[in-house]
């Protein structure tokens, strides 16, 4: 007989019923099919305070959104993983993002305001102009926050999931309402101890000496051996305009022996390196 | 004697009192400077309207925002200059950026709600955290739209310029309240017609067919001829996660002969090139 485990608890970005919830549970009923993982979810208002919370140790692991197919990177995330020290990207989790409209409204005339988060709004852009031309989209903190406004008020629509109406118990209007409809996001799961470094991307960011030439040699030290970059993406420094760090995915392990040699020589070339450890991705459904 | 010229209409993100009018303003001072170069100003309301009128023939030149020093770039521009076709950099243009508090408020615990564009509340996240704690961020969709919540509202404020306050004859109740001194943002002015070619930068984007090297061999390009990028980003394509569209700032002149022969090379190894031109940097003050 074993001893009872304590839960492990996961932060992320609230309240109860946001995608960021979604992923979380996605990836917990995952890791539990292959290791006892006892898990037990904690919203935190921001996504600097869900790193923050990880980073100071209160939290042991959180998921945080890192990019849209859509809107593209969550540039929060990338420059609060900057800022912080000592985080470790464990996993990948990929959650297909379907947008409702959700309103107590008798139909589409009725309604004045759509409230939801900014990057929600801008997903369903095209279609609010064409089915709801006359009312004001207004942002929220969260796509859940929307629905709060949306209790007892008929005039008044919020876009989020099938599940966060459920949860609260509103009407869905309208589905299939966003632009694209392949519109995914793209969660990390973090953590403080370094991953077991097998997975199949790296991800990483540097800084480098505002000089000609300062990206270039960076860049040269990975295509010399052949490793691919999926995605790159310049974040300011905040210490002046054109000083940056850039955030890169490579398409190669950690522990490979050619990423291993590029690390080394990165950090001659570079000001700053942060490696964030590598992951695979987990598809949700 | 000549016949007297029609004014050149200058396109901007509206209303009158943003920072883009005030970068619009500072071109064609600049431009009037050098060569006749009668100007007059036209608002549009949105960045997306704005380029789109240059694109169509309706104004023969516009100013919008590409990149800020703190938030990073503005995606707005550089996804719908992908959409568009045929659009030239003609300039850069650097305009300092500084945030004032405008309130008929007669201090700081009476303002319960602070409106400004997202960018601007992001730029002055700490200094409201600060001194208006208790107060609700509140988004508007631009500097000048904010105002207009604060006339005749003592409970109100409004984050924007010194310039704004004084066209909309309201009250500063506090300056330098951006959270990093240094606090920039550059605008590209845009035409349709080429630019002369001799500028030191030169804007180019690329789509790639999504397979593992698609972007290593445009950047070996551009590296096996010493070409620097200034700054890289990856927006993504609407195609699917993981599909990118890139954007890159060059530190070679469009008819610099590495320049050519890379341009040359990459249109063999990208999807689709697209060349926005060479540009200098004006800076204003």
């Amino acid at each position: 007989m074993t001893a009872p485990t304590s839960p492990i608890v996961i932060g992320y970005l609230g309240p109860v019923g946001t995608y960021a919830e979604a992923a979380a549970t996605g990836y917990a009923q995952w890791r539990s099919t292959r290791e006892p993982f006892p898990a037990e979810l904690c919203p935190y208002p921001s996504i600097a305070q869900t790193l923050e919370a990880v980073a100071s140790g209160e939290v042991p692991l959180v998921v945080v959104p890192v990019e849209n197919s859509i809107q593209g990177s969550v540039t929060t995330t990338l420059d609060t993983l900057w800022q912080l020290d000592g985080l470790q990207v464990q996993q990948a989790i990929v959650l297909p993002i379907a947008h409702v409209l959700i309103s107590q409204a008798a139909d589409f005339a009725a309604i004045t305001t759509v409230y939801s988060h900014p990057q929600a709004l801008a997903q369903c852009q095209h279609w609010i102009e064409t089915h709801l031309p006359n009312a004001q989209a207004t942002p929220t903190n969260s796509t859940t926050e929307a629905l709060i406004n949306v209790q007892g008020q008929p005039q008044a629509a919020a876009i989020s999931s099938e599940r966060a109406a459920m949860l609260y118990d509103l009407p869905v209007l309208a589905r299939q309402i966003s632009d694209c409809p392949e519109n995914c996001t793209r969660f990390w799961a973090i953590a403080r101890q370094p991953t077991h470094q097998d997975g199949s991307h790296t991800a990483i960011a540097f800084s480098t000496i505002n000089n000609p030439g300062s990206l270039l040699k960076p860049l040269a030290t990975l295509a010399s051996r052949d490793i691919n970059l999926c995605r790159i993406e310049s974040r300011p420094s905040k210490r002046g305009l054109g000083d940056y760090v850039f955030f890169l995915d490579l398409e190669a392990g950690q522990q490979e022996s050619r990423t291993q040699a590029a690390l080394q020589e990165l950090r001659d070339r570079v000001e700053i390196l942060k490696v964030f450890g590598s992951y695979d991705a987990l598809a949700l459904t």
